[in-house]
């Protein structure tokens, strides 16, 4: 274990390094959802490879795809060793609304030991921190412990669409015996975890047409539908008032919550002031179900985005042309992403009210919810790596949130795929003010370190 | 009458300089709702004044009010000859959305007959077409044939919130025998018309509030409200698929449709192919009602505006903070613009879904419904001057959409308000590539100079 202990001797000495790549890389506005940043896409992918190749790995391509590019790096110096995928992405939230920043989201800044800007925490902060883990090892070892392949991919934050394919077309390239996400969060500050489960996502934008531009209201009022009110009963009958989906088929498939998640569920320490501190008299939801079975176990449907006619100060009657609707739902286990969308463009189809005519476009591919055995060997020398750096047993954790590629990665590649990253749940991730704290880069490295060493040594995986 | 003769002859020679005001008061962006154009506004005011003391009005005076100002110009050479008031407004409606503009709202260009620019005809047109009647007659007399006062507010596209305090505190000021309105549309291209009624109006906007920022929708969906889909449920509340209002009290005071209204807006000659020609397959709304009847004689409730979260291209997943929505309704006689607004804000509190709060705020002024005899002696001296400049008999109109200061007028200065003006109902206002026919701006005027004169020679008002 010598080549450990050497490891984390080097990574004190790298940490500065990473935290000058983290500003850099957060300094590109890789904003995969808006075609107007499809250079800083690019800028991205290739300030990646340059930043990669400087680290000593031997082959590191762009590849194409049909959106944005993914960059695949690999070192293999080893003929016996086992072979790990390390999962991440460049791309970015949008950084929407601007005004709410302290500081632009594309001009990080350190403050009070946290790294501000889009993507500090999601995702370029758990790129760097498993970067720093890789060259703290190479500095001790001379090349990495196992074999290693980097996919870091563009589009995350658009529901990787262009994934599951490049998976498909490239099985041999991506073959390995674990895969590990570097994109993800613990549990709560300073409390690591082990996430057994993710939920998935699928999306759909409706927008509503009425007459073919917008009208005087005291001339067409009562004669033309308005797409605005028809836009609105359409999303009321899509749920309760208590968040219960009302779509038919929407939540076939999902089997009745067994009794271990339950419990794991109810064990996980939330604060108890959470719902005060974002400015809540409490949780809203489902009375069915404990909120924190709502919030991680139970499918959900946001409307995350709304806008028709006119929005500026003051009153102006006009009767709008269209409205417009992005929705999202989160998916859990049994539920086909597919399925969903057809349940949700049928229901949509058949509530249209009348004067108006609706169109429906999917925006980003869909992703099925994942879920690991919680017996499963590779999770117990996780939970060995983390609880040796962070001093605490990790949290048996399951994630509100969506990692496309877990499900793509587990069913194409066959291999287990580990969430083993180091976001925090204050980082505000797709809100303004994002940031990552600077410490969790050597924190995160040193729990990655662990585990590669570990790997290296021969630690069970299935 | 040989007054009107060189009245009409000195109006061909003027025509070409009124184009050249229009031109030049359009270019001012006087757009009331938004703060930012607060000193457009007074530009806007200034420009008037100046134009009114150049065209030899011996009285015009700039007059602040709460909001915006207001321009009233006198010029009374008569003891004997009746008083007329000549109302306008020199602000506009927001150019929202601006990408649809062919030419800049505010670089009004002159293409096929038609002068394109934002207020064009809503009511800067009006203004510069009662402007040149004016000029004409006193090109022609020395002086205006009847006592005249203009009163020219900016405040109309907002609901003229300021302009009943200033009717009540300047009533000596004000006092005439009849107000004409330059704000207004006649029935059709080429088809003057003779207003007997228009709408009211109130507005309300309403602010849906769930926690304190945007969040994750992976991270709390299930147990936060989501803001947009509240408003949704709150908005698709107020009325059925057919427009008709659900909101208790809303239609409190309003009588039978009588046989007379009935029949008048049934032979009102829309043309066959309206709908149509707004891309629409027919008219929507209540069947109780025939499509006249909905677009004038009864009340209407609108969505004008509706935003909330991410609006930008791709999909971002998050539960937005705030939604909001701009509502106004079109009130006919019998309803009162307060116990309708009372109405609303009781039917839209009861409603507030779970998880969310919400503020409501009214944005303009109320504006009650206006009506007069059919059977009124004005009506025929100003039916007469239509027919004698137009060649055709005015039709009977309704009006579907709202002059605030109608109601006001009659009830504070005890006057009849003449609907006397000359857009059209082709001509865009309150969207984008509103225009004004330039050709108007002479006929209009002749009308107008025409009435002037018939009043002057003593005809019947009351």
């Amino acid at each position: 274990m010598s080549g450990l202990s050497d490891a984390l001797v080097s990574l004190e000495q790298l940490a500065d390094g990473a935290v000058g790549d983290l500003l850099e890389f957060v300094r590109i506005p890789s904003v995969s959802a808006d075609p107007a940043h499809a250079g800083d896409m690019a800028d991205g992918a290739a300030w990646l490879q340059s930043r990669l190749e400087r680290a000593g790995f031997p082959e590191v391509h762009i590849h194409e795809t049909a959106g944005h590019p993914v960059v695949v790096a690999r070192w293999h110096p080893h003929a016996a060793a086992p072979t790990v995928l390390v999962y991440g992405h460049y791309d970015v939230q949008p950084p929407d609304p601007l005004s709410e920043w302290d500081s632009p989201p594309f001009e990080p800044e350190i403050r009070d030991g946290k790294l501000y800007g889009r993507g500090a925490s999601d995702d370029k902060g758990g790129v760097i921190t498993a970067l720093l883990a890789i060259e703290a090892a190479v500095a001790a070892s001379g090349v990495p412990p196992v074999n290693l392949t980097l996919l870091i991919e563009g589009e995350e934050e658009t529901g990787s669409p262009s994934l599951p394919a490049f998976l498909e077309q490239n099985r041999e390239l991506l073959a390995a015996d674990v895969a590990l996400s570097a994109d993800g969060v613990i549990f709560d500050v300073g409390r690591p975890s082990l996430t057994l489960a993710s939920r998935g996502v699928v999306d759909l934008e409706i927008a509503v047409r009425g007459a073919n531009r917008d009208l005087h209201s005291g001339m067409y009022g009562g004669i033309v539908a308005n797409p605005a009110l028809a836009l609105s009963r359409i999303l009321s009958s899509l749920q309760d008032p208590d968040g219960v989906v009302l779509v038919q088929g929407f939540h076939d498939g999902i089997p009745e919550l067994g009794a271990a998640e339950r419990t794991g569920v109810a064990a996980m320490p939330y604060a108890a002031d959470e719902a005060q501190r974002l400015g809540l008299n409490g949780w809203w939801g489902d009375p069915a179900f404990a909120p924190a079975e709502r919030r991680l176990l139970r499918p959900t449907l946001e409307v995350n985005g709304l806008w028709s006619g006119y929005q500026g100060p003051g009153s102006k009657t006009v009767i709008p042309a269209e409205a417009f609707a992005k929705i999202t739902c989160r998916l859990v286990e049994g539920q086909d992403p597919d399925a969903v969308l057809d349940a949700l463009r049928r229901h949509i189809l058949a509530v249209v009210p009348p004067g108006v005519t609706v169109g429906l476009q999917q925006l980003g591919g869909g992703a099925a919810a994942y879920t690991m055995p919680p017996d499963l060997p590779l999770l117990d020398v996780a939970r060995r790596s983390l609880q040796e750096t962070f001093g605490v047993e990790p949290v048996a954790a399951w994630e509100g949130g969506t990692i496309p590629i877990a499900a793509s990665i587990r069913n194409t590649l066959g291999i287990w795929f580990l969430f083993y990253a180091f976001g925090e749940p204050d980082n505000l991730q797709h809100a303004p003010n994002e940031f990552y704290r600077v410490g969790m880069l050597e924190q995160g490295a040193e729990a990655t370190v662990r585990l590669l060493y570990a790997l290296a040594a021969g630690a069970e995986i299935q």
